[in-house]
């Protein structure tokens, strides 16, 4: 396949699918400190990947959970972070602005801040209390398996997650065959549809629930970003309330379909897109989910599934249709602004 | 003024301005009954509205302040919604699907719902045990309105808003002609902007912290939906990390600057955006200010500016230099779906 390393990929998954078990430790040891909230703080990528935890949070946990722009932590007094709150945050790179910023204003405030980033050796690492082991800088599915261990961890020590040795058994026993096998068995359809797709002036995206994340990190970090295609991302639960009288026949659209409660929402949008639009391409997760997980576990596990084939897959395809490397950038981290 | 007519406009405004203390009583009655947390339930518009109140209990309240999408709320049980719980709702019309299936699942687990909507005699009025009065159907800033005295009561009511009187006095003395005057000095510029930006193919808008529902609003509630415009909107907190590479010389860039906390957010893009494009409109909301209001009001009252300038003149202009009817649809309310 396409820029795929497959004996690279598969020992950096497998390293990244055993660093679960020492996130599982740092929950434990949090658990035994003792705290009153999580809050996950985030920027772009890593913000929308948060996404997905803070949603399913919903379904599992009475501990009060918040989402916060990294840039806009720091500018207000949030009566709910205190010193009993625990920071979950993240930084591939190790250096993000305001990722570094959040965390030493939050040190000064003696809240405890765990870190996904891949080396303790940088800013973000060295101001943390703990390091979540990230083990390579591209795919986003390795930021989530990164945050299993410490999240569910966190979740199974509060007897909110009571499955969590069996949920992890599974993933040890299928999530690296499974997450190689699905991106080999997409990448034919990756390719028609780059093909199709790569030199459209505007692509409409919409999902919703535990896959917003995706969605919106798709269209804003890939297609925006790396490929510098102009997007409109929408919830399901939001589209019929603005966004689609954009529709008609020709637009291109593109649909992520939950395998998660919120599965109905999709539905609804698909019903009518089948009706108004000829230009749909609805990526079902159900049709590329990785055999072995219970029921309970695919829709944890689907944001890895839209990842690995949007992110994955469609994106490298896209380079190569387009010209356009996914690595070039007009601003980002080019000169200071 | 295109499209307004100004007394009676005057008198719907004052009328929305005395049912504040509608709203304080409904506060009182409700903190003498108790409540643990609030949750606002929205879809489209009126969820975008109630952003604002979201983000702005970060600065005033230790009450855990949720926001919901209303056709996800009901496919999860959320283990924070109980009770004990207050729902603050509302549809415009007193039927929007979403609303009236959220309203009838509360119902059913007793869980009290506040709801604005114009009437007592529709779906949502009758489901509802507190009407929350609003005026008229067209113009957020009445919604807004609507909300004050409910939400900054509720907070008043704990403590975490002393100076509610003080805030009641400074609408009822300046509020009404400060919304028309502003809109009046708005005016000219509303048809500059329109006559050059009506006919575009894709526009970018940016705002953040208590601006960004209003930023979403805009984009997707009017320029989407009204003036079938193809958008994007994304946080000013969030713009360089992957939308800031779609930015050329010639990109139609609208930036919505805040008069509250989240400024300096704002500052850095708009400094980015002078150096790297042509086409940029900034609204700085302290340019529109409405006389008469303490400092620590403006980024309260904030986004009534930014509705009334946006929503109240600069839609009325690009009507009338697109032709395209605002209140036409193609699909919303046509049929069924």
């Amino acid at each position: 396949m396409l820029k795929f390393d497959e004996d690279k990929y598969r020992n950096d998954l497998t390293a990244q699918v055993n660093a679960i078990a020492d996130g599982k430790k740092i929950a434990d040891e949090i658990t035994k400190q003792g705290y009153d909230n999580i809050f996950f703080v985030g920027v772009g990528g890593t913000y929308a990947m948060m996404m997905n935890f803070v949603t399913l949070a919903k379904q599992y946990t009475k501990i009060p959970v918040y989402l916060e722009q990294a840039g806009e932590l720091v500018l207000v007094d949030n009566p709910h972070l205190t010193k009993n709150s625990l920071v979950i945050t993240g930084s591939k790179s190790g250096d993000t602005k305001e990722i570094v910023n959040a965390e030493k204003w939050l040190k000064e405030k003696g809240i405890r801040i765990a870190a996904m980033v891949m080396s303790k050796e940088s800013a973000v690492g060295e101001l943390c209390d703990w390091r979540i082991p990230l083990q390579v800088f591209k795919g986003v599915e390795f930021e989530y398996l990164s945050m299993y261990g410490i999240f569910y961890g966190l979740l199974a020590d509060n007897g909110d997650f009571p499955r969590f040795d069996e949920f992890y058994d599974q993933i040890k026993s299928n999530m690296v065959e499974g997450i190689i096998n699905t991106q080999k068995n997409f990448d034919n359809r990756a390719e028609e549809i780059a093909k199709k797709y790569y030199n459209t002036d505007y692509q409409m995206w919409i999902g919703g629930g535990e896959l917003w994340g995706e969605v919106y990190l798709y269209t804003m970090c890939i297609l925006e970003e790396m490929q510098w295609l102009k997007t409109k991302a929408v919830t399901s639960a939001e589209f019929f309330h603005g966004t689609l009288e954009l529709v008609d026949k020709d637009l291109p659209v593109f649909l992520v379909k939950s395998v998660g409660k919120y599965r109905p929402l999709d539905e609804r949008v698909e019903a009518f897109l089948k009706k108004e639009n000829n230009n749909l391409t609805v990526f079902d997760i159900n049709d590329y989910m990785i055999k072995g997980f219970d029921k309970e576990f695919q829709p944890i596990i689907s944001p890895i599934i839209s990842t690995i084939i949007l992110n994955g897959r469609l994106s490298k395809h896209l380079e190569s249709h387009s010209g356009h490397d996914l690595d070039m950038r007009r601003y980002y981290r080019q000169f200071k602004y």
